[in-house]
């Protein structure tokens, strides 16, 4: 049976592409001074004299992304911060978005208007325009984004940089949206506050950007990416990315995981440490940043230590006990088998 | 009955979110001097300096364009071809394109290989990388490509700057792509070069990037568009385009309809004019220019008059008896009735 793209998964793919690309090096025919890093990092980065023009995109589509029970106007929105997100973690000050739509013939045009509209809130959100698209029709409602920003190139935050001894961050609690998509997912008792607070994690999340652009201009940040694809794969990227031969040790009980988080774990039997770890869909920044400089910053930028780089070259996690395990770095692909 | 997108199609839906952008002014949180000009063009292009980035979308999906004749490598060529043809409209050098892509999850991964190297194929052919992109599961095959340029403030083409008394030229022959599509459609009998060139038309188009950037920099093009959604269409663009008023004549006996699109127009009993007017994917440029500079250039750039702007305010077609009939602007929408 020849393979199927499911069969190698997103970042299967990704990496194939990337083994293409270093294949086929293209020189620039109208530029000579610019070249392009990090086509593995959440966004592309363009020299720009002393700056970074940084572009990402992200494609969103019905069938994998939009559960029924998400209106129009989240839909929309919720694009603009999946691709804001992907700046936010490299630092970035947006500077607008592109917005592609596939739309079904049927769709109807109040279901439009009402994405558009979302789309609008979400730029307002992050001070940014939308700066331009295209409309098509497609079997399957598909937005794709494309955001761009600026970041000095002092002030980057790129996925490479994490040194031994490094403290390993996030920007928030873990595991919200996951407890959230459970509620909206399952009719579950709970007190309307808590069932209110989770699902907005789900359904309107936030992307770090004001924070994010803090973090660079730090200049402590060693490393940094978004958790959207879940935390254990992105430690995974941050341990693949470097090139020290780092490893990372996080612990169970550092863990930021809110009391709501823990109930609808016992609610619906599941483990609420695969929340954290594995479901992704928290717009948080993971990051690794000089020790020092921790203490004396993660009080104003609320960040929670969860583990520290080390030299072991592995992914470990203790757990409460004080137990080592290896830390698989799966996270949440799309595209699985 | 409530309204559905495909009711009022693609043009609709774009005046409907420019109309939604007015009223969304949104300031910048980041930047005081960035500003974005035109969302109604073929591009959106931000300030920068003495430059404009320019950046442009297009996105592709399965059941709209590509048709089963057509081979993977050819569709990752065309996705790149159409989105670097809107920056050649605008004048701008392509920096990059971010492409990011919804796969079936069945897709054989061999196709996957193909579609990537057509990708790789386009970048080369127009002297710019690959710098980003996103892969997802779709149930529809969908790509959407995102190109970014540069050009300078002072050669930037526009479609808002045609004056009465320009000359309107096209930068080649036109019907080639719709007259090699129905090649591929229909078993027709041809001398097997005639066939070849224009299936070649049709699935393996070319941008005039070039042709773009020299014609910037002549400084004399008062407006520019590619006619890839059809020329008619495009023309209808350039009136409404322009605050002063302007119409457009053209004249059938101009039009440069080669002998093979003649022979397509008889073989399936179909109007060659159609192909040429309303049919679009010729990946030429429609341009306005001063009539003392064309006269200069025409033989340089192989530009072909086909009309002068008028002060009008109508789209008008001459035919080759001297009568004079309205153009209609319909083009090719995806979206339709």
């Amino acid at each position: 049976m020849p393979l199927k793209v499911s069969d190698i998964g997103e970042k299967g793919l990704i990496k194939r592409i990337l083994k293409k690309s270093n294949k086929n090096i293209i020189k620039s025919s109208f530029f000579d001074d610019i070249s392009i890093k990090s086509l593995n990092d959440d966004a592309a980065l363009i020299n720009f004299g002393d700056q970074y023009l940084v572009a990402t995109s992200d494609m969103l589509s019905k069938s994998a992304h939009f559960p029924d029970e998400m209106i129009f106007k989240q839909v929309g929105k919720k694009v603009v911060t999946v691709n804001v997100s992907d700046l936010a973690a490299m630092g970035a000050k947006p500077l607008g978005i592109i917005v592609s739509v596939g739309l079904p013939k049927d769709m109807p045009l109040d279901d439009f208007d009402s994405m558009m509209d979302g789309i609008f809130e979400g730029c307002k959100e992050y001070g940014m325009m939308l700066i331009g698209g295209d409309t098509n029709e497609s079997n399957e409602l598909t937005i794709s984004g494309t955001c761009l920003g600026i970041v000095s190139k002092e002030n980057v935050l790129m996925k490479d940089g994490a040194n031994s001894g490094d403290v390993v961050a996030v920007t928030g609690p873990l595991g919200l949206a996951a407890a959230g998509f459970e509620v909206l997912f399952n009719d579950l008792d709970l007190e309307p506050d808590t069932k209110k607070n989770l699902l907005d994690h789900a359904l309107n999340p936030k992307a770090r950007v004001k924070t994010g652009i803090l973090l660079g201009e730090t200049g402590s940040v060693t490393s940094a990416t978004d958790i959207t694809d879940g935390l254990a794969s992105e430690i995974g990227e941050i341990v693949d990315s470097s090139s020290s031969g780092i490893g990372i040790t996080i612990y169970e009980e550092l863990l930021p995981i809110p009391d709501s988080v823990l109930e609808i774990g016992k609610n619906t039997n599941k483990n609420p440490f695969e929340f954290a770890l594995y479901y992704g869909e928290d717009f948080e920044i993971l990051l690794t940043i000089r020790k020092d400089v921790f203490n004396k910053i993660k009080d104003n930028f609320h960040l929670y230590k969860i583990g520290e780089v080390t030299s072991s070259g592995k992914m470990i996690i203790v757990n409460k006990e004080g137990i080592e395990n290896l830390l698989t770095p799966r996270g949440w692909e799309h595209l699985t088998k």
